[in-house]
């Protein structure tokens, strides 16, 4: 067992997501999201689940549209679909992905991890 | 978006887990959890995460014995271990399983529900 809240004591920079869980062929992430650094990418063959944990995310889809998401709220983004998120302050969320996606997309932007910098 | 608190309100019974969202392979079900209805059981072939939203949950593992999970608290069951969970007062709790996953492994239980019934 592990506690979330610990996890994310652990997690020092924004945008940067931390892998705290395998469950066969996926990921259980968190990240610490604050400004507006993430790029517009999608996953071409991935859906990607968002869950906030704290905090207020402005989520941008271009399926959905410009929506905020509190605390309880969860969005799945499915495969394909370009999307981005930001932050006006810490808000902390838990994403659940496919092991084999790259969490900003074909876009190499200055925030984009490799998954070994992930699973650190 | 869905608030997952709504997705609770709909919830009128126990052990029921119900799915709230699909991601890749894997669904993402919310169950409310009081009592000790459900039997010891383990997936074959499935890993099972489980998430505390709200309360405490009494978990039972054969690898891992016997702790209390609160809010905020993750756990991953592995494929083949057997384990069961129960709690005093309402616990609400997240899965992320397999598609495939039965609730209740192998043993059919009071409590069983099929896909088909966690869908609705």
């Amino acid at each position: 067992m592990i506690s979330i809240n610990d996890q994310f004591d652990k997690i020092d920079e924004y945008f940067s997501p931390k892998v705290v869980g395998e469950v066969n062929d996926v990921y259980i992430k968190i990240a610490k999201i604050k400004g507006d650094k993430i790029p517009w990418h999608n996953h071409k063959s991935e859906d990607e689940m968002f869950y906030i944990i704290d905090g207020e995310l402005l989520f941008e889809d271009a399926v959905e549209g410009k929506f905020v998401m509190r605390k309880g709220d969860m969005h799945i983004v499915r495969r394909g679909v370009d999307h981005k998120v930001s932050a006006t302050s810490e808000c902390r969320i838990m994403l659940v992905e496919n092991k084999k996606t790259a969490h900003t997309g074909d876009v190499d932007s200055d925030i984009t991890k490799s998954i070994n910098q992930q699973l650190k």
